[in-house]
């Protein structure tokens, strides 16, 4: 298995919660020891670890080391401050569904144990999700796989990859999986300002892959698509509406118009853990706007004259109707997706 | 008159060339004075001066440096000498068609006078169109402002302003002279990558005139006008086909499809200089590929790792059926283009 593969960038060393710090990628490589709920909550917030299946573990394990400094005579005592450390982790960022996801299933986790197993259930509960993540990105790899022809040039946006979740990715798990059954991809990657993660993170992993791919600025992948250099698309989700609605890092909805505009198959690949049945469209889905700076200059430097108002939304929504088949880790969810997603997810959770 | 409607990128200064060195701005305002046609070509093609209108007009003074310099004895051999400095200018850049036409005009001129009168006739010549560039958009402007309303949002693409001309701009031509007449307009700012003419200098411009505006990245315009915060959309361009297929900036044809997708008029604004009847459609227009390193690298910064593959179009082409109306100095241009387009060219050409 290749390196890019193995990255956990998510993951409990035994101690505390070992991560990946994204914005110093691609220059440096290095793993931050986090061992107190307040520390993840910084690193989710400045986007130390981003990506929303990553967010998700990295509270669930924030959630589990808050649970190991709380001192409670009883469980209902316990549990009120262990909602005080939940909401200081809900607080960071609004949009990705599996970190308030997280949250709910640790603290239902805290509810139906005695005291005293609190603490160790929480941490066993948040390794699980951590594992179950891996394993969901392989298998909707593998459903997604199946889409991609040999001789694809595959279209992504932002980093959908192994640093986005726990391991192996979404998007780039689907095109991963592809290339690991030794199909020859092409990828574009666009930049994806204002963070880059596209140019730091995505060109970062396929390189290590050995996936050939094209750097393009955001403001390119029209150009390509109308001149027919590429045979579909494939993004990751921060959350999917029960009417199927996307929301995903801004830029998304543009190339899906794009691909449907050149008749270019549009697919979202996200673990179940992303669809969020009780935002009933995209218009419950609240849009973060981060620092304008992040516009104004990029890693620090200025590339706008000095005090020029700039907006920043961090995602955008995907009208349902542009999406050609959401590849999840139950297997790829058709049109019309408000039965097919409500299937899926409530079918899951029977089986559980 | 404000100051950004006063700019004159570039102008003739009765001893030479004076150009605005638009890479060093918004940093640093700095002007370059140009003697030799060798320095034009270079600062053309180092972009120091861009923008088809002021490409074409620093062609021509280009080209009327380098007559002064020849030594020739017949007419003939003065016309010879010439076409070799014609060709060191036409080299430089591939897609802007004032480039190519503004040679040519000189080329005609210096053929159409006596030996004597030739160096003389390309100076006055140049500076007729400098002058004529002037008037043109402002022309344009007045027609153009009649389609902006009161209250409009109105989003533009890389710099169509002031700098990319030899003064008041196209787009933002169209822009300042709704303004002009007190038209209350809000304008949305893609910064452009790579070159981030949008962010360096159409906010720059903007800012001086006290146009409200608000910069955001290339991949949030469709957010925008999916929320219905945009009226309409007005970019220059670098050359129109005979059926109006229109070449302008990476990323024009995205903003294109998205203002179709969302029912919002997509204008183009340009001097007739910049139609090109003898390209039948868009196939015909070459696209310029630039150095990948604009890419990778942001202003001499790495954004990606190191040694990564990057495509680098500097134009794309929107498909006529996109465009609402082009707006000229001779009026607003509708469908069909193929007709219309060619009545106006040849209705001014008939008028001289």
């Amino acid at each position: 298995m290749s390196k890019a593969a193995e990255l956990r960038p998510v993951h409990w060393t035994g101690g505390g919660l070992r991560l990946i710090d994204q914005s110093r990628l691609p220059q440096e490589l290095i793993y931050l020891d986090l061992s107190r709920y307040q520390e993840v909550a910084q690193a989710i917030k400045e986007m130390k670890v981003r990506g929303a299946p990553a967010i998700g573990v990295a509270a669930a394990y924030g959630l589990a080391l808050g649970a190991q400094e709380i001192q409670a005579k009883t469980k209902e005592e316990f549990l009120s401050k262990l909602k005080e450390v939940s909401r200081t982790l809900a607080s960071t960022r609004p949009t990705a569904v599996n970190l308030f996801a997280a949250l709910s299933r640790l603290e239902a986790k805290a509810q139906s144990v005695g005291l005293a197993q609190i603490k160790e259930s929480l941490l066993a509960e948040a390794q699980r999700m951590e594992e179950e993540d891996v394993a969901a990105n392989r298998a909707l790899g593998q459903y997604g796989a199946a889409l991609m022809e040999d001789g694809f040039t595959v279209l992504t946006h932002c980093n959908a990859g192994a640093l986005a979740t726990a391991g192996y990715g979404t998007a780039l798990g689907v095109i991963r999986a592809a290339w690991e059954q030794g199909k020859k991809l092409h990828v574009f990657v666009p930049e994806t300002r204002p963070q880059l993660q596209g140019a730091r993170l995505t060109a970062w992993e396929l390189k290590q892959e050995g996936i050939p791919f094209t750097l393009i600025t955001d403001s390119m992948a029209g150009h390509f698509m109308k001149r027919g250099q590429i045979q579909c698309a494939v993004v990751g989700a921060d959350r999917i509406a029960a009417n199927g609605d996307t929301a995903n890092k801004i830029g998304t909805y543009t190339l899906a118009v794009l691909a449907r505009e050149n008749k270019i198959p549009f697919y979202v690949a996200a673990p179940l853990s992303t669809i969020d049945l009780n935002s009933a469209s995209g218009d419950d889905i609240p849009i973060e706007e981060r620092n304008p700076e992040e516009v104004t200059h990029l890693r620090g430097q200025a590339t706008a004259p000095p005090g020029v108002a700039a907006a920043n939304p961090a995602f955008d929504v995907t009208p349902h109707r542009y999406i050609s088949a959401i590849i999840t880790d139950q297997g790829v969810i058709h049109h019309p997706y408000k039965s097919s997603l409500r299937k899926v997810v409530h079918g899951q959770t029977a089986a559980k």
